[in-house]
């Protein structure tokens, strides 16, 4: 185990009817901002019991956050938070709707100079304001995590930061919020947390056996509970369980004491995204396989526990044992209903492989728990997802 | 999943070295009191690791915390707390010296009247001073968590107490200090790990599935881990891994979504203490399998659970393997170097049963996750410990 420090001070709050609790999550005689998307949550209820909670706070909204929300966007929130003097945010939504709120809330408290100097890396966040959520969508992790990914229209850019003044001071997480989403969206979240897992854990260097177990619980708790979600939409316990997933996903919790992440498979489906379109779970899905295909050798340990302890694979010899392992994953996603192949987007791979690889090689990246893929390696990662 | 609330804010700073990290982790200015036991931490030099990080606050020495801290201790700590307008408290030690501080903390700020009202649960806990913890024994979990057993010699009652305002602000854990301890520390603290996860996994009622899963993971690495502490001492992965496993083991994030805990044997094991001096985690030994035993019927499928996932039985039906599940976790313990019958002890166990009952009925305790285990009961789960 690689030294570590684990500090997260986030409020979780959930359940059914949890929502109520607003009344005394939020610090008293706030002045609140609240954030939010396109409008769903007013569809599905959501809306009405946030403000039914928030009836003794003076509330003011800021709708719209688009998916990928965009700095240009955030902007205007930050400039009407400062002119409202806000005093609390609460996004109300999903990963992009609570990634836009943490930059909205270092932004409205920027000095001179523009706050996209902060995704650049090149001033540190100094404050922020208090901002917490109710999450309706599970996948990203952002709820319970410092971090937000942001992009500009201007340069096209798609940059993350993370500092713990942006930690929620609390997220209502209430399972049936999720009832109403889109069977796409879903899935995405499905793979999404399954993939934040998958980064932090196949990782070749070291180990941290508590930390692996605990990977590997949620990896099979995904796996178990993914099925239920199609054929059972409306059981509330398998949306529980899927909403903590997501949440335990990405909450650092997973990264206690491992020696080296990867996040390969999330640079590079960034690349598709911003090429093609491609919604970032289904980037991952079909991503995902090809890196561990790629670099079954190294990390074939790790593929070859996980095969053990994940997919149950107790047969043949480590090396196939892992790749049969790889195979069962790609078919885990494919059952979640998400294509794992750039053909079944007509993108031809060899092609997508030779631009993702010049993108990142513009911006001197290398990928990889080794930090040592850099273009070749990309090209042909992307390739093998033919 | 059953409605919950998370929240720990504890910074976890983990690994060798760390110990220099207080120089930043303690509140600059802050006038510092250290709170210690019976002097180990002279012997094995993390005092002296602890007064070198400390070079430049003003720090004053509270030593003599026994094993069981006693009330009447804790009340004299507090007193030179306040004479000497300590800012901050720095445990440093295992769970007692923990559990002695967060009481100190507590009774340093307490106004008119005896704080031992709060162990009574008679008043709230309204303030504490800050406290942070230097932590040398895996076992208790007090360096993550509210909680706190403080013993009153006076009344002979040995109570626990918990509170928001009695989280550590940080833990720092080097498993380097936990080299030196003696292997019966050691054998304890695996078992009070074990026994801690039992008490919030081993129960019937309801289901959280990623929980459930997340507590096997630590009882998983426990059975892997602790057999090399006895062959390989020295290894600081082994020691490191235990380390975790304690502080995971008693978080609260073990029991997200639980809908009931047991802690029937943690509850008969503080009589054995009180009745015969058995070490804490001694008495669990013995005490847990026995109440398995007795609760066989009704923690059927949890007991079958851990069985298959813990314990890899496969084979047999349903019932055989649940009880094949208990006797491999009385074989473990028995491995760690723990004896898990009264008779081992020279105690004849239907007497002990007749005592411990009596001793619950005279405080209308009934234990369990049903909390319907009155007396008959807990006179024939002691008596089967025989």
């Amino acid at each position: 185990m690689t030294n570590f420090t684990y500090y997260n001070p986030v409020k979780i709050v959930f359940g059914k009817g949890m929502i109520a609790e607003l009344k005394t999550l939020v610090p008293a005689g706030a002045k609140v901002m609240l954030t939010y998307g396109g409008g769903s949550i007013k569809a599905n209820g959501v809306y009405d019991q946030v403000r039914a909670a928030l009836a003794g706070f003076e509330v003011s909204e800021f709708g719209g956050i688009e998916p990928n929300p965009r700095y240009e966007t955030c902007m205007r929130a930050a400039a009407q938070a400062k002119a409202e003097k806000a005093g609390f945010l609460l996004a109300v939504g999903g990963g992009s709707v609570l990634d836009a709120t943490k930059f909205i809330a270092v932004a409205a408290l920027y000095g001179a100079g523009d706050p996209w100097e902060i995704m650049e890396g090149r001033t540190p966040v100094t404050a922020a304001l208090p901002l917490g959520s109710v999450l309706t969508l599970p996948a990203t992790g952002s709820e319970m995590n410092t971090y937000a990914v942001i992009s500009r229209d201007a340069t096209g850019e798609k940059l993350a930061f993370g500092s713990p003044h942006c930690y929620p001071l609390f997220s209502v997480l209430d399972p049936e919020t999720t009832f109403s989403l889109p069977a796409r969206q879903v899935e995405n979240g499905i793979i999404d947390t399954f993939a934040h897992v998958m980064e932090q854990y196949m990782c070749a260097a070291g180990r941290a056996p508590l930390t692996e177990r605990q990977a590997e619980a949620v990896l099979l708790t995904l796996v178990e509970e993914a099925p239920k979600v199609k054929s059972a939409p409306g059981d509330y316990a398998v949306r529980a369980n899927l909403m903590w997933c997501a949440t335990v996903g990405l909450n650092g919790s997973l990264g206690c004491g491992v020696e080296a992440q990867d996040w390969a498979t999330h640079m590079i489906g960034h690349e598709l995204t911003a090429l093609y379109g491609i919604d970032h779970g289904r980037t991952l899905a079909v991503i995902m396989p090809a890196v561990h295909r790629h670099q079954l050798a190294r990390k074939l340990p790790r593929l070859a526990q996980c095969a053990e302890r994940v997919w149950g694979l107790r047969e043949g010899d480590v090396r196939a044992r892992a790749a049969q392992g790889i195979d069962r994953m790609e078919a885990f996603f494919r059952s979640v209903g998400v294509p794992t192949r750039l053909g079944e987007y007509g993108i031809d791979a060899a092609d997508a492989g030779r631009q993702v690889a010049e993108r990142l090689a513009k911006r001197g990246l290398k990928l990889g728990e080794y930090g040592d893929l850099g273009p070749e390696a990309v090209r042909e990662i992307v390739a093998l997802a033919k």
